[in-house]
This record gives structure tokens, C-alpha cells and sequence, in this order.
């Protein structure tokens, strides 16, 4: 059969442990685990098993990037990376499923939303995707009509709830509470981007009123104060609504501190630094090339403070973050220049879809701060877990998909946006080495990368339902429920 | 003349020092303070000298009280300590000035609130008073007549903002960035209620909706975490605006955390927590009996933790938090009825202004917590300092006010609705046995409080008028502003 | 064949997922995992393979006691369980592995204490068994004996340090840090009890010179500050020694809290919380009744904070404390009454190793801080990965031990010295309810507990070699080896 | 009368107050202070009154600097600023007294190094000065000479304990703990070094043995961790003493956050930063340059974070530290090269005594953190309280000596060894401009100062006895020690 493809002579990786062995698959699946395997299996072995030698890699769960924008239109135009080009992209780099976002405008209701994404995507995804649904606006039919989408023929189990975009996207804090008690009831994640959108509103007006146009502007419209406070607010709704949270993009020491806070009292609050803020820092906005400033806007700004991305990735390697994405939202230098004379038309975005496992290997396990364990979890098994689709997803195990990347750790390879598979035109991590590289990549039992080519087909990845109830997000609350005391409590 | 007192015999305690003197007071003002003053002066005294003796007393300013509010109009009622009631019961336990605050309703503007009040205070009042400005609501009248009320003339140097009441004085973060500008250029002092109206808003729903109507459901539709959270927020939004802040009655660990934690940032940040937090906790709400639970309803509520008490007393003496107040807003037993089925409608407030001094010398001094430097600093010199009437108020010095407390630290007293000198009918320290009495209290020169008889006269008090750009609260800031870099910073 | 065991309908639980499956046993080892098994099985069954009905109950790995102390000579007497009854007790309680400790004495080196304890177990241990070392001197030939017990054939991976105990165990400053630095060049876990010894000997002089004798004594002369002080400055060493470190019994908030701190700043160190830490307060301690206060003397002792239990849980849930273990070393009432008229000479210890498991599912699970996943982590396997026996201990995996309990989470029980299967004749948990009952117990692919009763034999367990160099202890270090400057930095 | 001085025009700053007013000095005392001053006496004036105009000026109390060590006899050599140059030059930077410290070596008794230090400084002393004693043994006899000399005849007031410096200095926590308890029975202040000198032995050890032995290794020897530790470590014990303490030159963010956390648990604790350390940091260890590298060598070193220094400016400025010295201990370039080769043996210490005013100046009120009244309170008068003798120094009022600084704040200049006044020929702020210029001194009543111009006479200042029990360190624990609960408690 063709579609067999025997990995040997590598360690394979999960969360949990590091093992010598050879690994099997067998029609997209993984079919066997064995230290022995590879010598059991050559006897019988006819031409048509292919063979990855695996000697000195890691064999590890393909990288899952749990939050991404392709083709989102947004500010007036569309992020150039689309299904195709970012799922692409993202196999190029080691990452084999990807969650985007559909975010329906004033005009849309979530389902129309959900069905618009899914046309979007089906046809032209390279890897398997989910979706996460925003809620954008509050009312009973958005209420109902998240009822509906958590059902299995729907397949979401995520909502996103923005504090900033005020006008556009934002929820004031009174509709985001309703929003989490009805995450909370539907046993759906909650998911949030905090920042405080009508302190920023009230900054970009003064910068612009100042005569203060430039990229800089952005920064300075949105200081990391203000999302440390958001987050803060986002943990103490969800706290007051007993309902799990989840913060996408944690750029700064504030906001991860704010989640520290809440995860010690009990709260499941799940944090999620990304590529751009983990390798990148603010400093760029003052750069003097408008180009180069502007490729580095996205929302929440990248830290100004030079110690950030260290300090985030200690936090994840002590357990205070938990996994990481991407935010991938890209868009050319000629659409970032929408902006020039007016940075809060600066489309918002970077890439990272690519780049996302091989900077975190090098800023996180060259460091010393993460063991590979830990790296196949903040890549991957967590994501798989809190999404609800472990360990089909994000775990090289008998029976798992297989969604495999072979890893070389003693290689080096410089990001460059001449080089990289994304549709956009330049690359926020440009020239940065990186140790660390995925030299194969498989896909559904597939070999979709390898030896620096991409053997990838629109369409081939595979939507994935994903179920509410997650036990890593609601475990604990059910053996609550159980058995506790009703909330409000009565005088005798 | 029969217009000199000599306090012979004591120990005059100030925030920097104690030192044994005799204090001579001619017409309203401390005209010598020296060790050897009454014996040198007993040679001269015609019998028109009243004398005092202080011999193991101590001889302090007089308490500063800056938040009360008297004959306030709220929620359907009217606080039943009005002016003359409120000020005596002041005088009778040692505080000699009190700062209320002048809150206009929806149809009001501030400078018919203003008008209002000093009509309201000026002939009732037995000892000075000076006013603070709620700003209720946010348009171009409002910061036009902001500007005037600093004004000499007007005397208002602070305006306080609600981040609290849905609805009645609410102001959204906008409006609050919009007004702390405004108090940054005019150099007043804000002041912040700070808890998150619109999670209670929502809580008070879900409470009286499950059929929980009655008092416990005040301090469980008002979590402390929501009182932290608004408190974090108020201090982020006043670091944005670069406005120094006052956070009135610190109830919680978690509201003054927030404080300390932007006090060490640099933010010129004042936290008060009042008599009430500091000597009583939430338990109460509890009661069986509606009048007990109902008599102990403010907002914030009292912290349920039973050892925040104790912990905010350290922060004072610490001097993360910086001065007590009350928030003396009584209601009677009848009144407190109103909110009989429906805990939304108890009028909130209680009393302190009598009984602050002894409560703070009883959890503070008596505990080995604060000196008493430290306790003159927090029951009346720093009040005087933020409000910029210091000396003249806040200290006993040649040239100061007399205002003088003789407070006897051996005595005990118990505090008894019985025996206290508001109109209400209740007292939140019933029952409570304090050490530190305050013997004799003069105000304006007068002794109005000796031997347990208070000999006041309504109206003899005098509005205090407040000027603005305090050095404490101001004072860093001017150093900046002739040095500093302009605020935006523009790329070369 | 008789050593076959079928599980059929029960819900495997591991720290990573909840899956209904039946597990199949055989010779000692878990040989497969499926949702179909039984059905499939059934069909070939003989009657020689046993069946266990685990319908509604959980499938979970046995737990792994990282602490124990068994006949540990100490203060003059020895602990009455020895390593026959306390293995048997911890069968009895789902607990099917314990690692104790080899405590020389000062006439005694490593490898003769290693010996002894051997001797001592071997033959009487009812479940596998680790060891780990105590350092109690520090000269090269310690050293050397820290080289050699690395090695497999004596299967020690971790030493401890003692920081309090003065005169008998305690080390320095200087040593600990050496021993620290032996540790890390043998790749082998660096366990300390952190308290500060000299203060404590101060104080219990101090204390018995006041003529303050009686058990309440105890708590005294060992403030919890004093745990506190030293695992922050346990913490500090073992950074500077660039060697990662375990501290065992973390009883108080305050030591959690340096934890915490060392974690964020990237050092590998983990949190020990135990049983009698999480289910028991020091109030005690002032009983009237000698008996029941000397019960709970232990070192640390209790804390005095009713809210600690709760916190260390908290801590527990969000991952910054990372496993449970009981510090069980038992004496008998009788034994306890050496230390009548002298606190200093109570025997120090409590039990816990039969317990622990429902007490951490009746305090973690049942409050909803911990979901059955988490259970089994803080119960067992992350115990395993420390101490590098994973997942050959500590997950229900195929090719695993077949270590295994069968939990109810439906029945409750009462913990109670008439009726547990300890050597000693009281119990710190005596009358606490406790929901989650290890219904069978399976260790080595033999049932030893059953319908509430024990099977065991003295000897059957085995020892269980550790070997260093645990990938989830250097795994991180590792990685940084290969790339990373030297330590010291030299000027250009 | 030729001692009288009318200083004019200026603005009086002290702690709690700005006030334009004129101010007289007679016989060494201020004797009035009006703002009618000046045009109320130039009518009496005769010739001989010396008029200063500081019209645009503020005349603020002399420095206080807490913490000298002039002419030390120090690792093999003598700090080359002795009495007279550092107390001409500190003069000359606007500060009109010092504290040192004798330092009794393993020979000496406190007594024999009292003597010993008198007659070296009483000779030589430009400005008035006291002592504090350092405690570098304990025995009995010790014990016995700390009470004799906190009597007012010998006016020792505080005593100072070395955490480090191990073999030369250092007391281990045993002895630490009772020279607490023995300061605590006297009521007088312990002061602390507070590094862990143990490990820094080690270090010292590992980098000479690794072949590292320039200035460099200084820092890498004395990691900034190992004062955090110390700190803590000395502020658990102190609490544990029930005593008061103070920490000499807190360095670092970490030994800071130490001193924080035990005042807001209710010690006393005050926390001195050093002029080096609120203006330099640490990079300069890396100097290609020996000499320079050399000459920053002090213990503890300079924090190598760049934003320490910021970070403990922001401490002072909201109370969370509390004053500022230098630990002004001079060696030449010369010296400084005593230990090239070998990094231990340069020898610790660096200038400040001069420039501490302007450093604070520039870096503190500049900046917009401190305003002038905090300027004082953080350079002069918190100090003059701490040491118990305040008002009559910390203070221009009446009554007060004639202990003056008339700075202007307008003016700038810029630091250098080639224009200082201390002997030493080099300086750590070299090259620094500084805003805020002592224009005129008077010490005792005596222009020592003016127009660049130094006019002092050797001996001229006195000792100035420091007596125990001041209010603002024991103030808080006399009142408990009146009302409260022995300290262990008995059960019942």
C-alpha cells in the first residue's frame, strides 16, 4: 500500500515523555509505536512502504496553531494570506492544523458568519482546520444561534469576545458577562482580547490631534497598561460568570501577571503569548523606514519593554502560560501603507504561521527554559486539549492522527521572507537564525514536506468539529457541580 | 479676654514628633506652644484664661474627616445626620473638619449643587467644612463649571467620580479618562468610588430573580473582587490621563493591591479606607435579623474576610494607604426598612464621623500598628496636606487653626447608639470598648466638647474654602513638567 | 492463566485524558487498552482470567508516595509502621508505590545507611519501593558515596538536605550549596526540608526557659516564617548552583510562595503539598488534650492559618505546587508521651500514606480545583517523571505496570484509627468524611485489596532502582548545555 | 553680632511644607522664620548681620548622610577620604552631617573601637557628626558593651551587623538574632548588611579557581539574588526578634521587595538606598578598563539591571523606601589596583558624599518622582528622625540648628574628580550633569559654603550623641508593649 510510511531511528516527543522508536502509518493514522518496529518491519517490508530516516530527529505531533486570521477582511482590505497560502505555509513550518476565527460583521449573525469561513476555507485548506466564532454583538439571536453552532454538525466550541475594536467589534463589559454565562452554560471556551478599547479610541484621537500620524502612534495609542487592565477585568467577569477563560495574544508582563493572579484563586484561565510576541519587541515602531514600522503593527502592540519575550517564555515553561499561537494575519507592505499619514489605518497583523515552532525552539528549548516535552505542548498538546480533540490531535500515539513533524534540532536556517511560504511580502522575523528545523512534514498520513519542497493540495485538509466540554476546561467545574452548595447563599 | 486657653501639662503629639509643651490659644489661632509656657504665663493670667490641664493627655490636631455626607438626598430618602447633627457628633469625638461632598442629581449642574449644599451646611454647621464635587454626568457645562469651581471663591479643589450605581451616578471609562484630564489641568484632585456598576448591576438582578431579596444579597451582588477590579482600572485610566488619584473607602486587600502596585509604578495615588472597614467586617450581612444585616449596607460592602480589617490598618502603617475617613451617610432603622423584600433598595451608608478617632487609636495604636505621630498623620494631617489647607489645618503649631483634640490614651469608653451624639439610631460599633478618649475638643478656638457636654452652636462653623495644586499631590508633577520630554515621542 | 485480570467498564483516567476502556492485565503488566475489549475477550475467556466490574468507577494509575518514612529510627524511638504495615496501608488506599528514605546518622555514611535500609525493607514491603538519600554531613567521602549510589545497581536518583534539625541533620549554607552542586554534576534531584533551623533552637530555648513546654510549644518555636525564609533561601542556593531542586513538605503559603517566585524566574524546582498539609490545620496544637496536640506534631508543623489547606490546593490546581505525598512516619501515642514536659522531645510525624489519595480527591476533586486528570498527576505520575520511572509507573498505559486502583467516586467513607490499616494507633484525619474509595487495589498484576480487604505479603513488593538524569528534571538544562555561553563571563 | 545670618527671599522646604519666608540665624540656631522677615529687621540691621539672598532659592535642612566610612582601615588599607576631607567635601555638597561607623576588627571591642574612632574623627570633623557601631563578634562582653554605650555619655544609637564579609565580619543567623534581641531590649536600631556570605566565598572560590580574576568577578561573585536572600532572610529574623530594622545600601529590586513585604506584615523596617545605586549601575564591572571597572567595585555591588536604579527612585518616592546615604568609602585608582589579579582583594568602596544631594536631585525630583518636601524628607530629615534627633536637625524651624542647604534648582554643573572636594582621585558620577546646585552651606550657624568657595576649619564639628528609643522606631511597639498579650501564648 502507498500509504504506509514507516519514521525510524528518531526519538518521538510527546507532552509526557521522550522515547527511542520507529513509528507506523498506515491511511492517515498511526498505527504503531515500536523501538523494534523498523527491523521487524523491513522483513516484510515490500517497495511500497515509504521510509523516513529519522536518525537524530524528533518525531513529534505536528505544531497546531490555534488562532490564526486567513483572508480575513479587516480595515478596509484582506489579510493576503489565504487558506490556501497560510495553510501551505504553516505545513512548510511543522504546524499541521490550524483554528481561524470567523468574525461576522454588524451586518452578519454568527451562523452566516460560520457558513461564509467554511466556504472560505473547505475548498482551499492544506491541513486540517477548526474554526472559533466571535460574537461581535449581543442580543437573543446571537445568544441562540451560539446555542446552536456548539452541536456536532456545526463543530464550534470557542468564542471569541473582543474589549477593544471599539465600534467595531468591541462588547462593553456588561454584554461580555452574558456572553461568558452563556459560554459557561453551553460548556463552550470563552476566548478574549482585551484591551481597553475606549481608553485607546480616546489615544488615537489625541496622537492624531497632535499631529502625531506615524506607526509610532500605534504604540503609543495602545500602552501595554491598558491591556494588563483588560485582562484583569476579562479574569474578574469570567471569575463573577464561573466560567473558564481563555486570553488570546498575551504580549506583556502585566497581562500575564493579571492571569497568574486569577489562575491562583482557582480560575481556569488559559494564556496564549504568540510567535511575534515571544521573538519581537516594540522598538521597531520608532524605526524611521515607514515600511519596516508598520509591519509590526497588530493589536496588542509588541511589548516596549525589551525583557518581555524572555520573561513570557519563562512563564510558559513554568506553567503560568500554556500554549502558544500566532494571530497570523497578514498583509503586504503596499496595504500596510493604507496607513501613512494615519496609523490607525494601518491593517493589523504579522505572520508567524510558519515561523511559530522553529522560533520557539529557539527562544524557548536553546535557552534551557523548555525541555522538548514542554515544547511539543505549548505547540501542540495543549492546544489538542483544550480544543477537545486530544490525543487524536497532539500526540504521536497508536491510533492518533497523523499529524507528524521530523525534527532536526541541529540545524540552522535563517527566516526570510524571500524564502518563506506565505503569500505576504515581508516577515517580522527577517534574518533571525533559528535553530531547530522541521525537515518532514505529514499531514493526514501524508508526506506533505520534505527536503524543502511542499507536495500540498487545496482542499486535501479537513475541517474538524470540535465538541464543547473539554475535560482539561470544564473537569474540575463538573465534579463541582456534583456536589457543591448553590452559589447564592441564603440567611438562615 | 475670655478668647485665650492655655493646654498646660501635655504632650503635643504632630505627624513628625511628640514633645511635652504647653499650648496657648488667643482667638481661633495657636499663638505659642513652648515647654515652660504655663509657668511662665501663670504669673501674668488675669482669670479671663481658661486653662486646660493635659497632664497624660495628649494634645493633637483635631480629626479631618474628608468624606461624609450629610443630609445627603439618595435613594428616595435623606441621610438623617444633617449638618448640624453630623458636625456636633464630629466634635464630640475629636474632629474638628469635615470635607462632604456635593453630588448633583441628573437634573442638576454641578454649580446648583454646589449652591445647594453651602446653603444646606453654612448655618448648620458646628465646626469647618469644605466640599468636594461628585461630577455625575459629562458634557461641556459640566468641565466649564469644573473650571470655575476651583475658583477661589467657589473653593472646591477635588471632584469625585462614581465607577458605581448604574444608571444614577455612573461614569463610563471615557467620561472618567475625559474628567481626570480635566482635573490634571486645573490641577484638582479626582477621587474615585471605584467598583464595577455593571457586573453589580447584573448580579442584583440574578440575586433578586433566584427569589435572594434580602440584605445578604447587598455584599453577594457585590463581590470584592468587582471593587478591586474597578480600582485597577481607575488607577491604570489615571496613569493614561497623568492625573494623580484619590480612591475613597478602600474596603478590600484586593482595591488597595491595586493601589500599592501603581503607587510603586509612580502614580500619585491616595488610598482611604474608612472607620467602618477598618474596626467591622461583612459577617454581619449575614444576621437573621434584617435591622442588624440592613444597618451595616454601604457600598462597597464590608469585606467578608474577617482578617481585611487588621490588613488595611497595616497598609496604613506601612503607609501604603494614607488616610481614614468614614463615609458617614446615616440612615435609621426605618429608613434602612425601605430595602424590606428587595436589598437593592436599603439606603447604603453608616455612620463613623463620631467614633473614627477612637476606632483608629483602638485597631491601630493600641494594636502597636501605628505610633501616635502616625495616627495624627492618618486621622487628620495628611487629609490636610492632600487638601491644601496644611498647617493652617493638620497640626498644632504656632499659627495654625485651633483645632485641638486633648485625647486622654488611658481611658475606655463604649460605643453605644445610646450614648452617641448623631441623630441616627443605630452605630456600627455598638457594643464595642475602645481605649483613647477624646476629653476635650476645641474647634475655632472654642472648647466645644469637655466633661462629656458639647456646647456648640449651629452655623459656627465656616466653609473651609480649598484651593487647588496641593504640593503633595501636585508637587512632583510641576518638577517634570519644567524638565521633562513632551508626552508623544515622535520617530526621528 | 491465573494472572490475568480483566477491567472491564470503568473510565481510564491518566493525567492527560478520561476515556471509557476496559484494560487488560497479564503477568504483572497492563497488555492492552480498549473500549472493546471485554466484549471482544469474553468470547475466549476461560474462567481462569479474573474480572473486575468497573462500571461508574475510574481506572486510574496507583499512587506513587514520594515521602514516607517506614521504621524510621528518630528521636530516640522508631516509627511504628515499618515497611511491612505501612505498604499495606498504602495498598489499602490506592497507593501502590512508595519511595522512603536512607538517613544516616553521624556515625553512618551513605552507603552503609543504604544497606540498612535495604535490609530493612526488602523483605517486608507488601508494593515496589524507591529510596532516596539523605545527606546528612559533608566531606569527600559523601561525595564519593553520592557518585557511586547514582549508579544503576544502587538506583538512588535524588538526595535531601536538611535545613533544620541543628545538630543532627542540619547543613549549612556551604554545604548545602556543595551538595547542591554534586547533585547537579550527578544529574540526580536535590530534595530539601527547608526551615531555619538555628532560628528554631533559639526559640525552643526560649520557650522552654518561659516555662511554655506543653505540644503547643511546638508551633512556636517554629513560626511558619521560618519555613518561608528558608525555602527562599534554599531556592536562591540551588539557583546559584545552577541545580534544580524539590522541596518536600511545603506546609504554609509563604514557602509556596518562594516556589513560585523561583519558577517564574526559570529555575526547575517543584512543590511537595502533604496530606496532613491539605486536610489538617495547626489549631490543634493548643488543644487542651496533650495526646490529640502531640498527634499532629510534625516538622514543619501545620500551619496556624485555617485558609492555607485551600491555598496549597489552589496551588495544586494551577500547577505552580506539583505533587502530593504524605511525610508518613508514625508513633504511637504511647511514643508521643516521650515529649510530656519537653515539646523539644515529641517525636516528630504524622500519617497519611493510606489516606492521601481520598483526602486529595475530597479536598482537590470534590471542591472542583482539581478534574480527575489533574488527580492523577498531583497523585502519581508526575511523581513518576520526577523520579524517572515513567510512564513505566504512573499511567494505565500498555506496557505498563500493572500498578492500578479502581476508584468510586460515588461512596463515601469515614477515615477513622479503629479502622485503617496503619501500625499506629491515631489518626490526624480521624472522623473526616471523605468522598472517592479505592475499591481495588492491583499492584504488580495482583489484586491486594478488595470488597475492603487485603491480600498482601511481606516481601512481595520490589525494589525499584531510579536512575538520574529524569528528562522532566534536566531535560531543559540539557538543551542549554549544547548551546549556551559558559557560566562566567569574562571581560573583553 | 558677627552670627547672625538673614537668609532672604527664598522658599523653606521641610518635609510636610514649601512656605516663602525669610530666615535668621543667630549662635548657631535658627531663631525666626516669617515671609515679613527680612523687611520687618532691615530696618535694625546693623553692618554686622550677614545677609544671603536666595530669591529663586530653597532653603532646605542639611543633608543627613546616615551612612560614612571615613578614613576606614579596610582591606589592608585605609579609605583615603578621612574625617576632614569627606565632612569639608560633603559640606560643600550641601550635607551638614554624616553618621559613620566604628567597625571594631577581631581584636577590638566596641568600646576600645569607639575610642578609637572618636579620636580620629573629633580632631578632624568639619560638620557635626555621630556613630554607629558595628557588632563583627558576640560574646557576653559585647552584650555588656552595647548597653553601656546607647548612655547618653558614649550616644550610640544603633548598632550595625555584617551578613557578609564572612571570616572578617559576619555573624551567622544565631548570633544575628541575638544581637537583635539584645538591640531591641536597649532600644536601639540594628542596622544590616545583608548578603549571603557564605555562597559568596564559594563563588569567590570557583571564579579565582576558574581562572577568573578581574573586576568582573566582583559582580559575578556577589549575584544580585544573594542580597535579595540576605534581606529576607534578616527581615524574617528581626520579626522573628520582635525588633526593629534597618537595612544599610538596599541595592537591587529583589532586596527591596523584601523590605516591602515585611513592612506591610507590620515590621518595622527601613530600607536605605545609596547615591551609587540611585545613579550607576553595574555594566561598568565589564569596563575593558581595570581602573575604571575597579572603581564601582563596592559591596553590594551595582545591581547589573539597568532600570534597578529608576526602579529604587520609585520605591523612595512613594514611601516604600526611606532614605538615602552613600556608604562613602574612598580608596585611590592607586589602591583600586591592590587588586588586580585578583578581584577580592580591590578594595570595596566608592565616593558619594558630595554629590548624594544633586544625584537625588536629578534623578528624584528631575524625573517628576519626588517632590522638594520629599527631596528632604529622603536626604535629610527621615534620617534625623531614624537616628533621634530630630527636630533639632532634619528641619529649618525654630529652635533647630543652623544646619542649612540653599540650593538652587536651576542651576546645573557637572560631576567630577577633577573639581570635587573629597581626596579621592577619582568618581563614580564623572561626567554626570546634575540639576539642582548647593550654592550656600551653613553648618552650626556658620557660612562653610558660598560662591564655590569652602570655608571650614578641622574640628569644628561636633559629636552629636544619638540617644535610643526614638518615637518614629519604637513609637509603635511601646504602645503594644502597654496593652498586649505576652508573646507565647499557653493553651488552656
Amino acid at each position: 500500500m502507498a500509504n504506509k510510511i514507516l519514521i525510524f531511528g528518531g526519538t518521538v516527543v510527546n507532552d509526557d515523555q521522550m522515547l527511542r522508536a520507529d513509528v507506523l502509518v498506515e491511511d492517515g493514522k498511526i498505527t504503531a509505536i515500536d523501538p523494534g518496529l523498523a527491523s521487524m518491519l523491513s522483513v516484510n517490508t515490500d517497495g511500497q512502504m515509504k521510509t523516513v530516516d529519522a536518525r537524530g530527529r524528533l518525531v513529534m505531533p505536528g505544531g497546531i496553531d490555534p488562532h490564526t486570521h486567513m483572508q480575513l477582511p479587516f480595515m478596509g482590505t484582506v489579510a493576503v494570506d489565504d487558506f490556501y497560502h497560510g495553510t501551505k505555509a504553516a505545513l512548510a513550518g511543522g504546524t499541521t492544523m490550524i483554528i481561524d476565527f470567523a468574525i461576522p460583521n454588524k451586518q452578519q449573525t454568527p451562523l452566516e458568519a460560520y457558513h461564509l469561513w467554511r466556504n472560505w476555507a473547505d475548498p482551499k485548506v492544506c491541513c486540517d482546520y477548526g474554526l472559533s466564532m466571535a460574537i461581535t454583538s449581543w442580543n437573543e439571536r446571537v445568544k441562540e444561534e451560539m446555542e446552536a453552532l456548539v452541536r456536532p454538525d456545526y463543530g464550534i466550541n470557542s468564542f471569541k469576545f473582543f474589549l477593544a475594536y471599539e465600534g467595531v467589534f468591541m462588547v462593553n463589559d456588561k454584554e461580555f458577562y452574558q456572553g461568558l454565562k452563556q459560554c459557561a452554560r453551553l460548556k463552550a471556551l470563552a476566548r478574549v482580547h482585551a484591551e481597553n478599547g475606549s481608553i485607546i479610541a480616546e489615544k488615537q484621537k489625541e496622537l492624531l490631534t497632535s499631529g502625531l500620524t506615524g506607526p509610532e502612534g500605534h504604540t503609543q495609542s495602545r500602552p501595554e497598561e491598558l491591556e494588563a487592565e483588560a485582562t484583569n477585568r476579562a479574569c474578574t467577569i469570567a471569575e463573577q460568570a464561573n466560567c473558564p477563560l481563555y486570553v488570546v495574544h498575551v504580549m506583556t508582563k502585566g497581562a500575564a501577571k493579571a492571569i497568574e493572579k486569577y489562575r491562583r484563586r482557582g480560575l481556569v484561565v488559559f494564556g496564549e503569548p504568540i510567535a511575534a510576541g515571544l521573538a519581537a519587541d516594540g522598538r521597531h515602531y520608532y524605526s524611521e523606514n515607514y515600511d519596516e514600522a508598520a509591519s509590526f503593527v497588530l493589536s496588542p502592540p509588541l511589548s516596549r519593554d525589551p525583557s518581555t519575550p524572555e520573561a513570557l517564555m519563562d512563564l510558559l515553561a513554568c506553567g503560568q502560560l500554556q500554549l502558544t499561537a500566532t494571530d497570523n494575519c497578514t498583509f503586504t507592505c503596499e496595504q500596510k501603507r493604507m496607513g501613512v499619514g494615519n496609523f490607525t489605518k494601518i491593517p493589523n497583523g504579522v505572520n508567524g504561521v510558519e515561523d511559530r515552532m522553529s522560533v520557539v525552539w529557539e527562544k524557548g528549548v536553546c535557552t534551557g527554559k523548555l525541555d522538548p516535552m514542554r515544547f511539543v505542548a505549548v505547540t501542540s498538546s495543549t492546544a489538542a486539549k483544550i480544543f477537545n480533540i486530544y490525543p487524536r490531535k497532539g500526540r504521536v500515539a497508536v491510533g492518533s492522527d497523523a499529524d507528524i513533524v521530523i525534527w532536526n534540532p541541529n540545524r540552522t536556517r535563517t527566516i526570510s521572507a524571500k524564502t518563506h511560504h506565505q503569500a505576504v511580502d515581508q516577515n517580522i522575523f527577517e534574518g533571525m537564525e533559528v535553530r531547530g528545523v522541521p525537515e518532514v512534514t505529514i499531514s493526514r498520513g501524508r508526506i506533505v514536506w520534505e527536503e524543502g519542497t511542499l507536495r500540498v493540495q487545496a482542499g486535501a485538509g479537513k475541517f474538524v468539529p470540535l465538541l464543547p466540554d473539554a475535560p482539561v476546561v470544564f473537569g474540575a467545574h463538573a465534579q463541582k457541580e456534583e456536589f457543591c452548595q448553590p452559589k447564592f447563599v441564603k440567611r438562615i
